[in-house]
């Protein structure tokens, strides 16, 4: 995409109303736009992320048997109090209907589970694994974290549906070896822990990933640092006394056990004829939040560094002067009839304002066509994290990016 | 895709609270589940099909030059009131949140202006156009179409921001073309007419593409068959005395002049260094609506007829009887490993049911595979729309498939 068509544009000060860094630097850098409080848009250079992050989930959860669907946000009143969970007093973040019995769906165990009912009949039709990108709306009282925190916010959520204990302990297992993946794709994997927390309403314990950053809510003790593994203080276990780190849940994965499908009634008959309710998991990822927490782990001072299989485009490259245009077309053309996606900043401004932008922004590759370029045809190529320039042909560069 | 592994199943009977046409078959066939009236869950398949239509869109979107964004739904009150559009007497169908002055989007020039008054300042950043993909929300009493008219369904809408009345208006022809071809590749083209219509708030006239079809809402005399233009009942224009045809409005554009700049101060300064206020349109296209459309155009008796382009899977391999279970599995394996999409019923029940679903289901070509295969390596191909077999190698199939 060449720059000069792109409609946003980069900013030096950083948006008054924000504190955390994720916000200052997507909004400086053109990524998202405030609506209000915890609710964000996405623009060009922040969609393309998103959906990259949201392509790196759908194949972790193909690759695991799950079927993709899409469910309503809109909630009838009368499943939810099915449940026990419409009362304000049980679930205090409900965006509700102004006269009306509707809500906007926080999670989705009801609908899907009553969803199910209609094809789940027999231990023949199990076990199942369902997942979504959706859209969830929470009445979020802490929403200062930028898109790592919001009132709505697009998740993946992913639900199990099995007919035993053991069958639901087998794909938990294997869960948690995709979500593994997704973290490592996205970037984040070292720094990223499997903890053991709270299990809320539902059991006494669950599962999280949770990622050490300072801008994180939650406080974490490393149990194991071969294995990533590491405990919620949540919690308060005494046998665990490492040094405190703050963490940010970046997944979470839960045994549900029958909680949902005994209240709703989605049984199946199993082999000797015999009814019993459905042993069900779920299991979500904020995606706002984990792009949010690879800004927040990964960007330096000069702005964000985006990790290559999430980065809005491949490589940078930067036109320097107006005597290296024609070239600089041309690798232009060249790149992108390769199938390489490349931000190409032809605008007609200073050096030094190309160069801070292309740091800011943060796409792992720049590449400059300046005068010098002329006669040579060479390309200087640097990545962001590096201070190390090489002079790269037309086809070098193109191995550099693929490789 | 192996049938036997898919969770949703077809089923005989029509869902007894539904009236329409796409919404008892796509019920039927398993596409979709109603969570309340007005309001749908995408299954596998319409998911699917939901997925293609946006691709098409997107496609289109992107060869007149649009960007693409995502919106919040959530929406302010304050920034509503500002041009007059958040009181329940000028605009009756907002979901409003209760105890909060929030609202659901309807639709998004609101906070796509004041987004643009971040980044438009001068002639040079314009003209612009902004496309989405996001999921509106309207308080509909009329909710008896299926996903034809929904309370929460998923809208493209792209804006243009321009600096000229003659600048609007060559866009706004470009964005016809787009439209049509948008019709034309989900096969409802034929029956698609540009209609002239009330502007209703915003100006005197807008234009619509009317499709025709029993279950629309609409009426329109149609002017000419050539050039494919109607005229809406609404307007009772006098020079108009064709029948009148029942249809339903697929896409809309809107000339919205300055009414929204204006209101909140979209402004740009020309070449001359006068401020202007930038000149506005907007163009919608439902993605269920258009999905339900070509269900209610294209179906038969015997269930739902997908165009190729927006077809859940593009071949439906039947396999008949355990003996040539093998062969079957080596046409599917043949098949996906040339990147073709495959639905293969590899279920344990009757021929009859097996052909009775994949007419229900709809995709354009039927391949079986039975006992007679098994010496001949021939597989009998139909096409949904033709009672003509003819038996065909694998390689044969091949060509068929990708022609």
């Amino acid at each position: 995409m060449r720059q000069s068509t792109l409609f946003t544009k980069t900013r030096r000060e950083a948006p008054k109303d924000e504190v955390s860094k994720n916000a200052i630097l997507l909004t400086r850098a053109g990524f998202i736009h405030k609506e209000l409080a915890g609710v964000y848009s996405y623009l060009p250079l922040g969609l393309r992320v998103l959906k990259k992050i949201e392509n790196i989930i759908r194949e972790e959860m193909n690759k695991l048997g799950a079927q993709e669907v899409e469910l309503a946000a809109l909630q009838d009143k009368s499943l939810w109090e099915k449940t026990g969970r419409w009362d304000d007093k049980v679930v205090d973040n409900w965006f509700k209907i102004r006269d009306e019995n509707l809500g906007l769906g926080l999670t989705h165990e009801e609908p899907l589970t009553v969803i199910m009912k209609d094809y789940v009949q027999s231990y023949r039709d199990l076990p199942l694994y369902i997942y979504q990108f959706q859209t969830k709306f929470r009445k979020e009282l802490r929403a200062k974290s930028g898109i790592m925190r919001g009132k709505e916010f697009l998740m993946k959520d992913l639900y199990s549906f099995s007919r035993t204990g053991k069958e639901h302990d087998e794909f938990y297992e294997k869960a948690k070896v995709a979500y593994r993946n997704i973290f490592d794709r996205v970037g984040i994997g070292d720094s990223t822990y499997f903890t053991l927390a709270s299990g809320g309403s539902f059991s006494k314990y669950s599962h999280e990933f949770q990622t050490l950053t300072e801008a994180g809510e939650d406080t974490i003790y490393i149990k194991d640092e071969a294995k990533k593994e590491a405990v919620n203080k949540e919690l308060e276990m005494t046998d665990v006394q490492r040094p405190e780190r703050k963490a940010v849940e970046v997944g979470n994965i839960f045994s549900l056990g029958t909680r949902f499908s005994e209240a709703l009634g989605l049984n199946f008959k199993d082999e000797k004829g015999e009814e019993k309710p459905v042993i069900m998991g779920s299991y979500g990822i904020g995606l706002g939040r984990l792009m949010g927490t690879v800004v927040e782990v990964l960007s330096d001072e000069e702005g964000i560094v985006w990790p290559k299989e999430i980065a809005p485009f491949q490589v940078h490259l930067l036109l320097l002067g107006e005597k290296a245009k024609d070239f600089a077309d041309e690798v232009y053309k060249t790149l992108t009839s390769k199938g390489i996606e490349v931000l190409y900043d032809d605008r007609d401004v200073r050096a030094g304002e190309k160069f801070a932008d292309a740091d800011l922004i943060g796409i792992p590759l720049r590449a400059v066509v300046g005068d010098k370029a002329l006669e040579s045809k060479l390309i200087e190529v640097k990545e962001r994290t590096s201070d190390k320039t090489k002079n790269l042909s037309v086809e070098e560069l193109i191995k550099e990016i693929n490789k």
